[in-house]
């Protein structure tokens, strides 16, 4: 009896995080011999544990077919931490036994660091048992912190956004600036990593050019520093834009804005830097201040996606059940810069998951300009790379038609299992 | 001797407003044996009193021709009043002196409210002085608050915007539901008026469809109200998406974002009615809440600009030539529905200056549901017509390329002017 498939989304969902999933599931369809039914978990590992399991036969083709253009994670996602391996093996012993009574062989988990961290600990948990299952990560974040990888999908089509956004609300605040706002604040996300942030640099030429101000999180903020940079730049070109990421910190390592609260995992739930920062200019320069902050809709914008960033995220789903075919496992699928020249080529490798997990991928000292608030050349051309080209969604009505999934599970078969 | 033209742009920007200028460019530069020179004032009215005029003719062909499909008011805009009319004419007085002297005979002035009221002053000053001017309002405003209008171009580009934002960060929400954000709120423009905010609605179908509540400047918030709601919307269907607008009040008709709430760290809310709301929920329902401001960046969104849209806003420029042709003035043109059938139809109309000023559109009483959160039928057509086709900017290194314009000004022949 062939082995099935289990597939699962995990944590903050990207532009292109289902486009994995339909690269997977079409080269899956082309692969039917080798394989039993293809399972995915119904609000990531959650549908593992809870026997939610969608059977992806049910699903409509037409709709399955809008998938490779649809943002946000289409089956559900989560942001859950399995019990320590070492200390309760509960939640562990439960996707055995879920695992085995759907005859599961094949784990695809489609996550960022803590996601594939999960992978590592299920593949090792399965080993000790003896249990024989091809387990591989599939990458996701926007936040292309993952190290090993030149990149991560789902960075390339919010980067894309960003850029663009930045370009747009500048020329705006530029038209308003003789006589009214003055300073354009954009928020970006990115808690540790600059990496969003960056990516609004790419469409700065000129020092006239915005953003005139990136904030990055791996610089530390000197509020008299920033204040006076404000200053000078409105002077100089009669408005200023700055983006920030929501995870700049002070002297005192402190995030400049902390909400006080805490996500599941554990880290800080972050947002609203940029009324922080307008407060701060309003304050002492007393200049007329619009800022945004785009929170979901640059982590959801798929209507704006790169088509380099769409390509790979489908192509590492492909890559998926190659690897699988070949038995390949305990490996994180990887993207590879490949260029031998000016022209960008890239392929699909892979990594031991060993060496993915709890590795944070900063910007490099050398893609930060020594004033602390541009981005080099070096970076610029790793982001231009990466947002080339438009994937557009199809429209209906005069917006996106989305993929629309029934997600149905199957019929349970053991009894229900209680969360910790 | 052929009469020259000005041209401004006024108030806040579009992404179409440059539209309805290259409309005007393109018809003059057909007909240009019936005109003299084209002259933009550069930062709207201001550029008429300092004597700030760019000549059209010295900007590059190329760069004119992709002014069509780019963001922001290209040669500036202003938020200026004139000195009262009755009170003192001094502005009025620069003005006819500015004119005469570079034998302007037609007025294009691209604005909303308060820009055709300047328009309609200026034309009565100018027939005090026996001053022969065609002087011709351009609607242009995204918050759709002109009357006799049927729209106003502007309005339908950010619409698409607004409905593809939320749907797309609803998607994002709903996949993370199960373990973590429940809560999605998208702060959007309109200060009185709730058209923008009620663009949001055309994605619905079904009652377990976002956005599930929209909260309208023209319905009073009752936070009681609200908080049920919400409680009720996330217990029925996992997930609440709101979509507010930043005008809302409370029953002290105060605005929700001037309320004087305090965050949970004592510090007052620094604008935005979206970190109120989030605070709000947080506090009354312990849930995740993750929000956004689009600020500028739905007002610039030219990559996501509306067919409809982009075409009225041409075809008002174009227009503007004809109705100069045949020397008509003191009107502002319009957009009026023909549609005789379900096909949308429009058509340039116009009306007398005297009609517009100072009057506000507000969304009709047929447009919203009883229950204050939703949009009805009728509304959801009359948005739809607007949305339709897309007009997507032409890209180049993976961002979208704008007109670069010189906005040089000619060469000063009066003494300078001191705005009061």
């Amino acid at each position: 009896m062939k082995g099935n498939i289990f597939y699962a989304q995990s944590g903050g969902v990207t532009p292109v995080i289902n486009a994995t999933a339909a690269g997977l599931i079409d080269a899956y369809l082309k692969n039917k011999k080798h394989f039993g039914k293809f399972f995915i978990g119904k609000n990531g590992i959650l549908g593992a544990l809870r026997e939610e399991l969608i059977d992806i036969s049910k699903e409509s083709k037409s709709e399955l077919n809008l998938l490779k253009k649809t943002p946000g994670g289409a089956f559900g996602s989560c942001r859950l931490k399995l019990n320590d391996f070492q200390k309760s093996k509960e939640d562990f012993e439960r996707l055995y036994i879920v695992f085995k009574k759907h005859n599961i062989k094949y784990f695809f988990y489609n996550g960022g660091g803590d996601s594939q961290d999960t992978t590592n600990k299920v593949s090792k948990f399965f080993k000790e048992k003896n249990y024989p299952i091809i387990c591989i990560g599939l990458p996701k974040t926007i936040d292309n912190d993952l190290p090993i990888t030149d990149n991560c999908p789902g960075f390339g089509s919010v980067a894309k956004y960003i850029a663009t956004s930045t370009l747009e609300a500048s020329l705006d605040v530029k038209s308003m600036s003789e006589t009214s706002t003055k300073i354009f604040i954009l928020e970006v996300m990115g808690r540790h990593a600059g990496w969003l942030a960056a990516s609004a640099g790419v469409i700065k030429q000129v020092a006239e050019d915005p953003p005139h101000i990136i904030l990055f999180p791996e610089i530390e903020f000197k509020e008299k520093v920033f204040i006076k940079k404000v200053e000078e730049i409105t002077n100089k070109f009669g408005y200023c834009v700055i983006v920030a990421s929501e995870g700049i910190k002070n002297s005192k390592n402190q995030f400049l804005c902390d909400s006080g609260l805490k996500d599941s995992f554990g880290h800080s739930q972050l947002g609203g830097v940029a009324p922080v920062l307008s407060e701060l200019i309003t304050n002492k320069l007393k200049l007329k201040v619009h800022w945004a902050v785009s929170d979901y809709l640059q982590r959801a914008a798929r209507h704006i996606g790169s088509k380099v960033d769409v390509d790979q995220a489908y192509s590492l789903g492909s890559a998926g059940i190659k690897y699988a075919k070949k038995n390949i496992s305990d490996v994180m699928l990887t993207i590879k810069n490949i260029s031998s020249n000016e022209k960008y080529k890239w392929s699909i490798s892979h990594t031991k998951l060993d060496k993915v997990a709890n590795v944070e991928k900063k910007l490099p000292k050398n893609f930060i300009k020594k004033n602390g608030f541009e981005i080099t050349n070096p970076c610029k051309k790793y982001i231009l790379n990466l947002i080339k080209g438009e994937d557009y969604p199809t429209y209906k009505f005069g917006f996106p038609r989305y993929a629309k999934l029934k997600c149905s599970t199957i019929t349970k078969k053991l009894p229900s299992y209680k969360l910790k």
